[in-house]
């Protein structure tokens, strides 16, 4: 297969683990005879550095000429605490999402056996948690019209949703739910927003065409308990944008293992891959950052392609890695291995 | 000292645990030679099958013309999965709290050490674990205009946010974090939200009044990771109202003790005070109900109106009771007691 990626290494520990997931990228093109090719661009603070712009125009045509994107980590803390910065590294982020169309952020959490005890949670409560959070990514209050009154005296974020950006990311979610242990949580605030009662009254209307998938409502604030309380509970959990911003780190961290986590952004068209976890300013350059996570999105890139057997095959030498203790800092406090050497075992395993 | 207290049981376990804390705060009277006097009112899905509306006229006046009103729980599962209802138990809460004017929802968080093995957090993460969360509670998104489209395909909520609405909460978190450990955490999401922005412009403006409090700053998704990873980073948290519903609701689970979390939600005239748990309904008439959270709801109620040494014994007999494990199952499987006996328990030793 001829796939064309475009590679967004972004911000803060991005590059360095972006470099590792390319790396496994062309180790599997090698081995199952496909043809891959990269183009790189810049996003983020890093483009704001270069360009003013957080994400420039050549950077979003190169995407969305592109079959897929990687996309490392966004974000600099100089830009953080000023609340009247005119531009921010995240707006390449949510530009991006919006300019590609990617409504359907897919996010896996799961509780690797090896790592429980690096979880915050009881082990006998996190044993066993298995979820995908499906979150709308390109609407809601993210989206939604800003305002500031003329006197500077308040201030407004509108949230709306149609039904149409509700179905067809709950289709997707109620697929995926088939193919898995076939349980779709919805979580909402239908006991106080109007948008919430819109999503409910849409997704309980559309199971119908899901006969096979059990339906299960949770209002926002009980699902950040339940989260913590039970999260075995969870099979696939559906959701709009904040709750599910919200929700998934909360998710991501229970397993112990957010240096492990990938996520895909799809839309129409383009689909981006990209690791939970954040820019981590500290660590930039250190050689320390986990990879796993980009190297594990690489392998949802793959498998968005059908390539499934090159899925497995990324998958088993993370697991295989796991066993060995092949892993950095964050795994393995004694005898850790740097970002590059962790690349490499797993480059060589494929 | 003379109070008049409306009590509210509200619908589910509301009635038998506000009965506990009613009598506790008799035995008050008597010991320390009050005059304090009940009058009682519906509310919630009690008071739509009494009138038809969830917060009837005459409910209302009440709770304005007391000192204080005791709150027991509201919610009924027959109106949760009707997208359609017309009217809701929860806009009895809803109108209660916008109509006295209770912009502050105050939420002590605590990790009792004898209920450490009820936690889902690992013992090393809880440990010592003892914040206050100040939630803003009649703005935001919560009291925005709601709307739906003509044809019905799309719906929308509206935040607002004031500098006043932001500084009168911001002033009590700050007065509290002066009496505690000096520190205030703002939760937002500024690198997204415009009102976000206002929040945190008009929090690090009203900082320079209390130079003897640090001030830092987290996104919402951030705060719901480190509520997890680290409880013990916490003093005062101070947020707005949708984001305060989801992480004190978090927060209230992983202490192990949410049938010990009280709450208080005070505005310039009234003040309420209401256990953090629902109605939890499949409890009712069980006498299995945890009466603790409401009788620490009193506490607060006596702390308030400067009654700190009434406060003291209260909290002294909670603590006596855990110790002696005069509990309810939640907190003691093998040899419980009924929500009546530990009601009588504490009223014994006041
Ligand atoms: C960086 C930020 C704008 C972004 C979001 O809120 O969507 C991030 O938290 C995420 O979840 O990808
Ligand atoms: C019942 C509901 C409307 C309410 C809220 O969301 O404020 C509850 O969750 C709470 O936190 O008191």
């Amino acid at each position: 297969m001829k796939l064309k990626i475009a590679v967004l290494p972004g911000d803060g520990i991005g590059p360095e683990i972006t470099k590792q997931a390319v790396k496994v990228l062309k180790a599997v093109a090698e081995r199952f005879d496909h043809d891959f090719q990269f183009e790189e661009a810049v996003v983020g603070a890093a483009a704001i550095d270069a360009t003013g712009d957080p994400l420039p125009a050549d950077t979003l045509e190169l995407c969305a000429g592109a079959d897929a994107v990687l996309f490392g980590a966004i974000g600099h803390p100089k830009y953080d605490n000023d609340p009247d910065a005119k531009v921010r590294p995240e707006q390449g982020l949510l530009n991006l999402r919006k300019g590609l169309g990617l409504f359907a952020n897919i996010r896996p959490v799961k509780a690797y056996p090896k790592l429980i005890d690096h979880s915050p949670l009881r082990p006998e409560r996190i044993t066993g948690a298995d979820m995908v959070i499906y979150r709308e990514l390109t609407g809601g209050i993210y989206f939604g019209k800003k305002s500031t009154s003329e006197d500077g005296r308040s201030a407004t974020d509108v949230c709306t949703y149609s039904v149409d950006e509700i179905e067809r990311l709950s289709h997707l979610a109620f697929k995926a739910a088939q193919k898995r242990r076939k349980k779709v949580t919805l979580v909402d605030k239908a006991n106080v927003l109007e948008t919430s009662r819109l999503w409910r009254k849409t997704v309980a209307n559309l199971s119908a065409e899901y006969p096979d998938v059990a339906l299960d409502f949770l209002f926002v604030d009980n699902a950040a308990m339940q989260m913590i309380l039970d999260p075995t509970q969870f099979d696939v959990i559906l959701t709009e944008n904040m709750f599910g911003d919200i929700l998934s780190d909360e998710a991501s961290v229970i397993g112990g293992s957010i240096g492990l986590l990938a996520s895909a952004s799809v839309g129409e068209k383009s689909a981006m891959f990209e690791p939970i976890h954040g820019s981590y300013p500290q660590a930039t350059g250190k050689g320390i950052a986990n990879p796993v996570a980009s190297i594990l999105s690489a392998a949802m890139l793959l498998d968005h392609f059908g390539l499934t057997r090159e899925a497995a095959v990324v998958r088993d030498a993370v697991e295989e890695s796991l066993h060995l203790d092949v892993c950095t800092q964050d795994l393995n406090k004694n005898n850790y291995y740097s970002t590059e050497k962790v690349g490499d075992f797993l480059e060589g395993y494929i």
